[in-house]
């Protein structure tokens, strides 16, 4: 689609087009990435949970083979991130998913029935099992799932790698904001435009503010999430993520090796609003207490709301929208675990040759061409 | 004890440190400020209340007698500053206690009758007579005070406006720490030396660490505050300032015009730790959801925790240490509401013209006396 050394533009500067940027300019692309303020936005805010099978549920087996396939490479893409841009901090110490009462505990029945259904490591624990593993977890945690196999990773360590990746290997900043994209071009919003041969839409949720098809397939999914730190005396950070569903609103805390820990996310489908409300903070206190009640003290080190991507399936969208303009966008939960995958996929969709059936799955083409 | 025109040295520039320049320097004397970040500090994080009323207690009289006398100076100060340096933002609003529980309303049975005493106003209020007043009360509020005397003060403005009054007035800002203070001299943490006719120090919590005959007086008093902002769509903040005990823990709400609420507060005696808690964050949002539902909808804007002097009878310490050595501190939740009196009361010292009672029985020789 594009000849090497041709220009390349990627939109976008959060996880997924900082990867795309440094995997197409190691490809022997040019690449220019435009972004008014790159390494932030929804990446910036993320948990870091590498998490497809945790992430997963039936009904939804495209997501969990994309997610699949990108987490097999995470150890190679850590691995060469670390030498060309920094360590990105991964670990391997995989999920608890805990259950507070019965409804919680049947779905993760019905979550490791699926799992075993697939092949997949997923092994069911008494709360003396999980207490073993995680000896901070609250008296109501009843019963949990244990995921040896999932990942996580220092969202900004990897933001901050992948930026410096994306320098030594030549990407060009734009630091303006797109205010369209089309075919072979992207128009600033200083009404200025930059040629290429081919455009990598990757803005997020902003994407469908940037071109017509896709305002109706992309739209914001805000979240809520704060950060906090193990102090002197407290209990230590659990060495594993730890998930569960309180009052069905899903929580998660995700260990740092410095003594942080993420918690997360509400999802709330409310427009472009980045605002953290005292209720949500509340809540996510609140039930992650429940989790692990030795965080209330912890300190507080920051509150802040990001926009996800979500999509209509919750699919990203991976492919050509048309002749010259490529997408990579709606990433939703996943950004992060699907920056390898889509990264790769990007090269060869700009080289013209196949890319995997888990990717081709995710080909926008799926939503567009039902439209035509 | 010093003559006009002679210079004076100011150890602190939060609120207290701010007035008392201002209005040493508008009598006559050459002022200088030392504070590495003026305008900042425990007062930079305060709510606002200026309520001798409600902040007082029975056995506490000496306290609420330099409230009071602090209050009726008030609106004066306000109107002086709005023209030296910037509206302050006075509110005259009061103050509303609400009572959650038969024990909370006791209590406040207690406040009203000890008040009643002393002539001063407070007007014991129904459910529906608060609900009257606030249409966003919780249903659990059960009754309440209605303390129509107390005023509130947007503090951040009061602090850049006290600032902008200091530099009008000629005052000098050493934007350095201080290490030690002495009669007619500080040291600075760069080993330097200020030297002056008088030292005024005001330096709030760390005052103890600047002279050793404060340091078994005055105390840090941790609290911690939030900064919540009503959002389109939801209930407005509330008229007055709100004060209730919920399982025993103060919380208080203290509105301002545009739209910021402001929560606080804990009162934590930890030394000199400034961390924000998880707990004391929930604590906060929960009890103060209990007073007024609606905020749960607002935008959390910060979170803080700042330290207040402590002393160890609840009143402030205000008089002369040794010749040329005067102190201003130790005031605890009062620094906003007791600026005017102690600023006057400095500037009475400096000249050594007699200052009212309600100050006398803030002398520092309260305490240092009995220790000699």
């Amino acid at each position: 689609m594009a000849e090497p050394a041709a220009a390349v533009v990627v939109v976008g500067g959060g996880v997924i087009g900082l990867s795309v940027a440094w995997a197409v300019a190691d490809a022997g692309y040019r690449v220019r990435l435009v972004d008014p303020t790159p390494v932030r936005g929804a990446s910036w805010l993320a948990g870091g949970m590498l998490a497809p099978v945790t992430e997963s549920w039936p009904g939804e087996e495209h997501v969990l083979e994309l997610g699949s396939a990108s987490l097999a490479s995470w150890p190679d893409f850590a691995a060469r991130l670390t030498v060309a841009g920094g360590d990105p901090g991964l670990r391997p110490d995989g999920t608890l998913a805990v259950a507070l009462d019965a409804a919680d505990a049947a779905t993760l029945e019905v979550l490791a029935e699926f799992l075993r259904g697939l092949g997949r490591s997923a092994v069911r624990c008494s709360a003396r099992e999980l207490r073993a593993l995680e000896p901070g977890l609250g008296p109501g945690v009843r019963s949990g799932l244990h995921v040896p196999g999932d990942l996580a990773v220092d969202n900004r360590a990897l933001l901050t790698a992948l930026h410096t990746a994306c320098r030594r290997s030549g990407v060009e900043f734009i630091t303006t904001a797109a205010r369209r994209v089309h075919p072979n071009a992207v128009t600033l919003v200083d009404e200025s435009t930059v040629e290429c041969a081919a455009v990598v839409l990757a803005a997020g949720a902003w994407s469908g503010q940037l071109h017509p098809a896709l305002a109706p397939l992309v739209r914001p999914v805000k979240g809520e999430i704060l950060r906090l730190r193990a102090r002197p005396g407290a209990l230590p950070v659990p060495t594993r993520t730890i998930r569960a569903h309180v009052e069905s609103r899903p929580v998660y805390l995700v260990p740092r090796h410095d003594g942080e820990l993420v918690l997360g996310a509400t999802q709330l489908d409310v427009g472009f609003d980045e605002a953290v409300t005292a209720g949500g903070v509340r809540d996510l206190l609140r039930d992650a207490e429940r989790v692990l009640p030795g965080i209330a003290e912890y300190e507080l080190t920051e509150i802040a709301a990001g926009l996800r991507a979500g999509s209509p399936d919750n699919l990203p969208l991976i492919g050509t929208l048309e002749p010259g303009l490529l997408v990579a966008t709606g990433h939703h939960r996943n950004g992060l675990l699907l920056a390898p995958v889509t990264a790769t996929a990007v090269v060869s969709l700009l080289r013209g040759t196949a890319v995997p059936e888990c990717v081709r799955a995710a080909d926008p083409a799926r939503f567009t061409e039902r439209n035509t």
